[in-house]
């Protein structure tokens, strides 16, 4: 591989998902794919762009993937996994369901600010994917909300959370985390620590009932209470 | 204007902020645009798609516009100077600040939901305006801020609010309203009202203080304080 191209594995953003993806001219391919996405987007990024940013020849390309789409569809998929992988792994956190949610919404955090590039292709350019990798996508994404739905489920039944609006939470806590791939980048003046404890603080009171306050519908009548409808955010 | 092409001027999500662009011509490659960006990106549009799409020469297009980045940069800011007067309107709201918090992020919310792709379109494309007009934009981005941030503090002062992490949930509940045009879409199963009904209670949530609840931030010693950054979600 020549020496006199760009080395991408090393940039901030998520690059390192792609850095066991064989054999090395694929993964060169994908550093680069991901680069021209997240700076023109997928509707902007062409073959012949990947495989030139990658100083490769558009046949080294097409010997690894098919199109574009394939080298978006690994890209989404990895980090769909990598991202589900450490909430999973945030929801073992022992101690009180507060706790476990506490943690789960700093590690989601701090995932979507460290893995920003990568998080916001994949979340913006879901659209560019086939039916059948749209569908695998999906999965993952069920499985995150799954996993951030029961947990909140859990406290409740524990009486440890105080909400009635639960499908709401569900929606706005992986909402919240998720938009941090929009807004974030390594040379803002947030540490990602600090953002991630601060949601995790705010996810905190957000399960926590308050002193003197009704419902949340209650102070003002015209609000219909909320229904279920939390999948939307992650579909 | 041949009539055998599309109508855009009633396509959901917000096009209507469109509107009332003159010349007829004009507002018709705006729509068009908008159409194009929100399907294939603006880095997959082109002038010639643009003009296509309206039924309009390429001569047409550079009569009203210089580049497809002109026609970028209107919609944007079309579209946050209609976000910024809908927060500004609800800061208006009589009564207690927690209120007038309310009513802001329920209208914020609502915003996001009903025009879903141009704002879109306003927050992923933003990073290909020119310098000048990105400027106009962050301007926008600053006084959107600066509204929620005037009145979460107001309410602190007054005592209605407790929190400390003032700077942390300016930045959660303008990334609440805003992710939602990312998932958002006019056929899902929940319905704007609902969902801005349901922000708008979880932030009151946050606003007020829990009860067998320290600061968010004693149960987990390991968690440094979060500082101010607030601004940078609309940087």
């Amino acid at each position: 591989m020549p020496k006199e191209f760009v080395d991408f594995s090393g940039a901030p953003g998520g690059h390192d998902l792609l850095n066991d993806v064989e054999p090395a001219s694929a993964r060169r391919l994908a550093h680069a794919a991901l680069d021209s996405f997240s700076s023109v987007g997928y509707g902007g990024t062409t073959t012949r762009l990947i495989s030139e940013r990658a100083g490769l020849s558009s046949g080294a390309l097409y010997s690894s993937f098919k199109s574009k789409e394939e080298i978006l569809f690994l890209c989404t998929r990895l980090s769909h996994e990598s991202a589900l992988s450490v909430l999973r792994a945030a929801a073992q956190e022992p101690g009180s369901a507060m706790n476990r949610l506490r943690r789960m919404m700093y590690d989601f955090t701090l995932w979507h600010a460290r893995n920003h590039a990568i998080a916001r292709v994949s979340q913006y350019e879901f659209s560019g994917l086939t039916p059948e990798h749209h569908e695998v996508i999906a999965e993952l994404r069920r499985e995150i909300e799954s996993v951030m739905r029961t947990e909140i489920q859990r406290g409740v039944e524990l009486g440890e959370f105080d909400i009635e609006d639960q499908a709401g939470l569900t929606l706005a806590a992986l909402s919240l985390a998720i938009d941090v791939c929009r807004w974030y980048n390594d040379g803002g003046r947030l540490a990602a620590e600090r953002l991630a404890d601060s949601y995790a603080g705010l996810v905190t009171r957000m399960l926590s009932s308050a002193p003197g306050q009704a419902s949340p519908h209650a102070a003002s009548p015209e609000f219909e209470p909320a229904t279920s409808g939390s999948s939307q955010v992650l579909r």
